[in-house]
């Protein structure tokens, strides 16, 4: 027999959502050779919501040839904790309340390390590893999703900050006076303007308060997406132009306030948004250049996550697992 | 004769400023055992510069028992930067135009390792090494002089970023609209309220757009500092604690924007204006309390420099010196 210096040549990443809790088992390159997915919420205890994970986890890692394939886990979930490897008062998760020690659980499951921290946070580590920031030491990722989140990454390592929070860039405050109601309970987050309902939001306004014709007058208000903006602006609507312009500024703007605190090589977008690629990309940059510091100027790429999709949430989580000591 | 593995007990700090150049030696409790001084602007080109600093430090250097006593050099100077241990472009020193190596000609000079970073980064290293932030892994320093300055440490590493100049947190955006004209030729910078210049202009505007007695109306408008500003304040003289409600909240505000970037342990202040004491602190943690993100809430602690004074440029600055692998 071999010694114990075997190779282990995967790690399981979880995306766990509100909705669903998808798995896949990952190599080093960032193929996923196998997945599996449970609802998130049928469960009352998260005992239970863990022992039916590793029973759906069971097929997939007899698939790649049992655990000691397995090197770790790591786990991207809303209001995790990196260091504690909690879950921290999850508004939406049935069996999230209070303190739930996650990840502690699985490793006791299955015997393996198991990290865990948030969805930005996962995805930026997603990008280190195997993404379109691979090779950088400095870099902010900047997810445009429900929220806005983000994954600070400095001397190549993500930013967890004092309390295993840190990187809540969607919570900046970009209007200071009369700004829209956030999530939080604040008011003027960069959040309540640039995530998918804030660009929806923006439009209902801009429809309200405007008498030009638009593509967007033929849809519900209260159920305009992103990607309806993305559709009529590429069709020249004017309004959905302005919308992008609006946003894009505003991203921009508080980007050209980021590069002051970490000076990044490069802003990585992820996200429903990013789908408008260049209507949502130019008006960032330009608000960037336009506002940067001096001594910034030119030095960021602005970069879309190369990632796909569906995937790239699980994707992150697994490189979690590539880190654990 | 002992091996070479004799431990160096001294660094040497030089905190180069616009009119001083002034250079301590240091042991590793943060003592400065001897110190020297020349002019920063008494030479034509650098090396004349460097030629002079090392015959004053010869003499220190001797009272000390010799240059096999000092491990390493390090350096606070403007517009320093720290991966390529130059001065870039450096408007108010004669010899500080272009791209100047001085931590290279030192090391040369001397053969010690020589580091430099800019003052508000040192200071940070500085708190790091001998001050209140001694142990702390995370936190934020923040210089309140000529300008607004700051250092960000981050898994007990300073933040440099992508190029060596990260740390500008003085140039985030605090007004958006119609802000005043910042040194740096944007508007609405932390800076232009928040610096000793920032509030002069806050106390002549204030006691233009009121009606209301002070004790700041004796003086000449143009000259106040935070210091009149401070003495009025302790008398009771309502402009003048407007003048640090005014000013606190900004400060506040804006730390409110640095958590969610970092989530620090601590701020830590440094510079003319926290001489207010609680004038200027305790405006600035209602500020911070009254807009951090809840998850931040009642996290960092607000603190002020235990550094003195004159010294600690010169320690910050003999701080690097330690870490110089």
């Amino acid at each position: 027999m071999s010694t114990q210096t075997l190779i282990k040549p995967y790690v399981i990443g979880l995306d766990l959502g509100g909705t669903n809790s998808v798995f896949g088992i990952v190599d080093a390159r960032g193929d996923i050779k196998a997945t599996t997915a449970i609802k998130t919420q049928g469960y009352e205890t998260v005992e239970d919501y863990v022992a039916a994970s590793v029973e759906a986890l069971q097929v997939i890692i007899d698939q790649v040839g049992g655990l000691e394939t397995i090197k770790a886990m790591g786990i991207g979930a809303p209001n995790a904790n990196y260091y504690r490897g909690t879950i921290e008062q999850a508004p939406n998760i049935v069996w999230g309340k209070g303190i739930v020690p996650l990840a502690d659980l699985f490793s006791k499951a299955l015997g393996i390390p198991v990290a865990m921290t948030n969805d930005a946070n996962a995805a930026a580590i997603g990008e280190m590893t195997y993404g379109v920031a691979r090779g950088m030491k400095n870099f902010i990722m900047i997810t445009l999703g429900t929220g806005v989140g983000s994954g600070v990454v400095v001397n190549g390592q993500l930013v967890y900050g004092s309390d295993g929070f840190a990187g809540e860039l969607g919570h900046v405050t970009m209007v200071r006076e009369g700004g829209r109601t956030c999530g939080c309970g604040r008011t003027g987050c960069l959040e309540a303007y640039c995530s998918a309902t804030g660009v929806a939001r923006t439009a209902r306004e801009m429809l309200a308060n405007s008498e030009k014709p638009s593509l967007l007058r033929d849809l519900d208000p209260e159920a305009i997406t992103s990607l309806d903006v993305s559709i009529a602006a590429g069709k020249g609507d004017e309004i959905a132009n302005e919308i992008f312009q609006f946003t894009g500024k505003m991203l921009g703007e508080a980007c050209a306030d980021f590069a002051t605190f970490s000076s990044p090589e490069a802003f990585v977008f992820f996200g429903g948004l990013t789908k408008a690629g260049e209507l949502i990309m130019k008006p960032i940059r330009d608000a960037y250049d336009a506002h940067v510091l001096n001594i910034f100027k030119e030095k960021a790429q602005f970069l879309v996550s190369s990632l796909e999709g569906s995937s790239a949430a699980v994707l992150g989580a697994s490189a979690l697992g590539w880190d654990i000591r």
